[in-house]
């Protein structure tokens, strides 16, 4: 799976100051530098609604057909998602859970499976069905093109749930990918989500 | 596919009248029948915030997981979907497109990859493959059991949407069923719907 | 301020555990009375929004204009509230906060000021100054009424927020009057609320 | 009032042609220019959604609370306000409604008025009252500073609603400067919006 940043609020950290400011009219108190403990502290008190000023869009490539129904169910984002109605699947990519490539006996089934997927789509197309019919067949690990925006406080929430370890492993990693993007962008919205690289999890001292 | 309707707000006409009557504290000229009348103007003027005090819950079952990518792309309704994660989809049940349906050779074809799916998927399940891991081979014509809440507002909205014939067959019968419901619950609100039986689509004189 | 339920989804606790075990397919599990158990289990998992699918409606009366600014600023509910643009206010009533109720000199202040904003909001119509523009003389303390439909989650979000000791007493006593109607509405959803009379706030274990 | 862009999207109309073209995995086709037509393109066919990966902010300075109560209303958007609980209003700014100062016996009341209102407010706080409950006496007319941030389909939303000439003139106001600066931003998004300076409205072809 490979996640790109296609886009960001500019000067994310200083522009939720100056929001944030407003509500109490302290704007004198904003100075180079001062986003950062201004951001730190309305984490701190749950005043989270001043984070959604700022924006965040990724390009996933790679992710399956079943990570995409799970991520689109974050419903305080924007997807635009390849369609498996317009887009011709007859060459398509698809994933090989980390479980099964760690199996010969499964991972030879499953090689099989998907070439005659492919195979019976295509047959499908040669007798006359649309592309929106004969992708009945298609199975979850065909990969799907999607692009996510969402703001940062959305952005929090989606982490802080599917980086957690009872996620699924898919999800996670994407999670985790945007997770590291961000916390480079906006490393004072985004510190308080600790990394563990081994157990491919991340949480803030918060979710513990 | 069969689609049922769970709840409903109760007197959901009269709840809509009295909500909106409070914006003109009109509440003087509100007697027995006066919602038909009320509901029909706000329809007509726009206003249709008021109708979003009214909900109803639908349970669909034997609709495929390519219909519920769609149905959950409606981000202002709750949903809940059986999980491929948790549930055994060893003995699932699929639906066979109306186009496939109708081609002795695609049907064919059809039903023996369905077969080969199921066989897969168990296959892998004697491997140890986990559930969540093994769903990966689950084609799109799986069924999969969803129950969907809305208010009236997002309903009329989602009626315009996919009761057009450039929905996909599946999500128009669906939205089609609702409709159907709808109409016989509230009638003052869905009356302008009017179903074409025979191309099976539905509009309002609005969107034509 | 009087907090009245104008609607209620039916049997909205066993409609929660029927959608809720959509998830896992286990319909069987549900007996009568068996949603206690359900409700709360999902609750303590985190699995909150299967309380979407249940909804509830208020009218609340002789709320001011400070409330409501406040009140609506939850953007997951549906609001009508009375319009100043097109209800005549020549006689509005208002409310006296419960400090300057308490000291005599205020109290008085308070209440000429009142009877000021009547005359001048009068005086301007008789000059034939349109009701939506005469409005800009009305004091905060106007009263307002107002409709609001949520659903059960963020019913508990509402709570949860409005309900602690940092919210103003005007909305905290609106979230109270909430909060009591539906602990007997649907127990199993709000038990976990514990209200504080004394200090007038309610919080979860979980908020403590 | 003054209303200024404080961030937008950069390259937006670039980044929504990336996102719309992941659903037809067309990126071929796009060129320098090509956004253009391409927005166009889906704006006329309803494909809205797309419009929502890019975002702008603005800060509305001189907006009054009957304003900023009425803009409040629309939920998919981001604010951060002025607060009347933490800002001490004793030296509160006020707009004065255009039929108001066009009349001077109206207008001389007013004035009047909105003295009295600040010597009550500032009365109250010297008996002790807080700023959160000495601001019931507070008008409409009072001036309260906020920041709004709204994706390119909502604001398109805001536009159509409040830029009609039923809306009332503060928030037309607003509308129009917003969307003054959205056409230079993005004027492949809002071209279709024709302001009519005279009546101080706006519509695109498809309101009329």
């Amino acid at each position: 799976m490979k996640v790109e940043l296609l886009a960001i609020t500019p000067n994310s950290e200083k522009l939720i100051e100056q929001a944030g400011r407003t509500c109490y009219q302290s704007h004198e108190h904003s100075k180079a530098g001062s986003e950062r403990n201004f951001i730190q502290k309305i984490i701190r008190n749950g005043h989270h609604s001043v984070l959604e000023h700022a924006s965040a869009t990724f390009r996933i490539k790679g992710g399956t057909r079943s990570f995409t129904h799970q991520l689109v169910r974050h419903r305080l984002c924007a997807f635009s998602q390849q369609s498996q109605r317009y887009v011709n699947e007859a060459n398509f990519d698809y994933m090989v859970p980390k479980s099964i490539a760690g199996n010969s006996d499964a991972s030879k089934l499953f090689a099989e499976f998907m070439l005659n997927s492919k195979n019976v789509y295509h047959k499908l197309q040669e007798l006359g069905i649309k592309n929106e019919d004969a992708r009945y067949v298609l199975p979850n690990a065909v990969q799907s093109e999607i692009v996510i925006s969402a703001n940062f406080r959305e952005l929090r929430h989606i982490f802080s749930i599917r980086c957690h370890k009872k996620a699924q492993l898919e999800i996670r990693q994407c999670a985790l990918s945007m997770l590291r993007i961000m916390k480079q962008q906006a490393p004072a919205v985004f510190d308080d989500f600790v990394i563990d690289e081994e157990n491919m999890t991340a949480c803030t001292p918060f979710d513990k």
